[in-house]
C-alpha cells in the first residue's frame, strides 16, 4: 500500500489493451492486467472501477469538452456550427499519436457485443447531452434533438475515417469534410 | 397441447404489456403473463422466445419494410428522399389505433435501463441496414452512413412526436415535417 508506481495508470491501460486485444476482453482478468503492468491488483482498482472502465473512462472527458464547447460557442453561431466547432475542438483527443491506441481499442470493442452496446450507449448519452446544452442556448426541442443527432453522426463518421489508415488526415479536417457531405445528402435535391 | 387458442398471441401481448406497465418488466414472470392471458406457459413460448421479444418482436418487420422501401424506391430519387419515402410508408405500423399501444410500450422501456439499451441497439441495427441498402443503390460509403443516420434521427423524432398527445398528426406528415426541420438545421446558415 502506498507503493510509488510512476504512471501506474498509463501502464495498466496499456497492459489491459494489449491483453484484451490478444486474448479477448472476457478472457482477461484484472489479475492478468496488474501482473503485466507490474503492480498489485489493488492498484488497478485505485485507477479503474472495472475492466470496462479502461475502455470507456475517457468518454466523460469527451462529453465535458463537447458540452462546454457548445455552451461557450459564440451566440451568433447557428446550432449546427456551434456543434461542429465543438467537434473540431475534440481533436485534442484524436491526435496522430493516439491513432494506434484508438485502433486497438476499436478492435477490442468490435470483437465483443457487450462492449459494442456500451459504445452505442455512450454515443446516445453524448447526443442527449448535446441536445440539452443546445436547448439551453434557446434552440427548440426538436431542432436541438436533430442537431445533436446530426452532430453525433458527423462525429462517428469522422472518428471512423480518422482511425482508417487510408485517410490519414487530422480530426478537425475530417469533421469539416464529413459535415459538408452530410449537408449535401440532407439538402433538397 | 394443441388446445385451440383464438388470438393467443394478441392476448399474450396485451397481458404482458399490462403487467410490465403495472408491475415493471423485471417483476413480471412468463407464468403471470400466461395466467392473465388464460393460456398455459408453453403457449407463451410458442409465440415469443422470451419476455423481451413481446416488446421487440415487431422491429424486424419494421426493418424489412424500411429496407425494402429503400431498395424499391425509384432510382431517380436522391438517397435521402428514398429513405424519407420509406419512413413515410412505415405509417402502416403507426396508425392512430396503435398509438396507445406504443405509448404503453414506451413507458415500459423508459422505466428499464436494459430495455432502453435494447431499443438503442435496435435503432443502430436499423441504421446499419439502411446504410447497406443505400450502398447497394450505388451511394458512397460515407454518404450512405450519413443518410442512414439522418434517416434514423428523423424516424426517432417523428415517432416521439407521433406518440406525444400534443401532436396528434399522422406519422407520414410528421416524417415530412421533421425532415424539413433537419434540412433547416443542417443547412449552411
Amino acid at each position: 500500500m502506498g507503493r510509488w508506481n510512476p504512471n501506474a495508470r498509463g501502464r495498466l491501460e496499456q497492459a489491459a489493451l494489449e491483453l484484451y486485444d490478444q486474448r479477448g476482453f472476457e478472457q482477461t482478468t484484472v489479475a492478468d492486467i496488474a501482473s503485466r503492468a507490474g503492480v498489485v491488483e489493488r492498484t488497478f482498482f485505485r485507477h479503474f472501477a472495472d475492466k470496462r472502465e479502461v475502455l470507456f473512462g475517457g468518454s466523460s472527458a469527451l462529453q465535458d469538452l463537447l458540452v462546454q464547447g457548445v455552451a461557450e460557442a459564440a451566440s451568433s453561431l447557428a446550432p449546427m456550427d456551434a456543434v461542429a466547432s465543438s467537434l473540431e475542438a475534440a481533436e485534442v483527443f484524436f491526435s496522430a499519436e493516439r491513432r494506434e491506441h484508438s485502433r486497438q481499442r476499436q478492435r477490442i470493442i468490435s470483437a465483443n457485443r457487450e462492449l459494442q452496446e456500451r459504445e452505442l450507449i455512450k454515443f446516445a448519452s453524448l447526443s442527449t447531452a448535446l441536445a440539452e446544452v443546445l436547448r439551453g442556448r434557446g434552440v427548440s426541442d426538436l431542432a436541438a434533438t436533430l442537431t445533436a443527432d446530426a452532430g453525433m453522426a458527423v462525429f462517428k463518421a469522422a472518428f471512423e475515417r480518422w482511425m482508417d489508415e487510408t485517410h490519414p488526415r487530422d480530426f478537425r479536417a475530417l469533421v469539416r469534410e464529413v459535415l459538408e457531405v452530410l449537408r449535401a445528402v440532407v439538402a433538397h435535391p
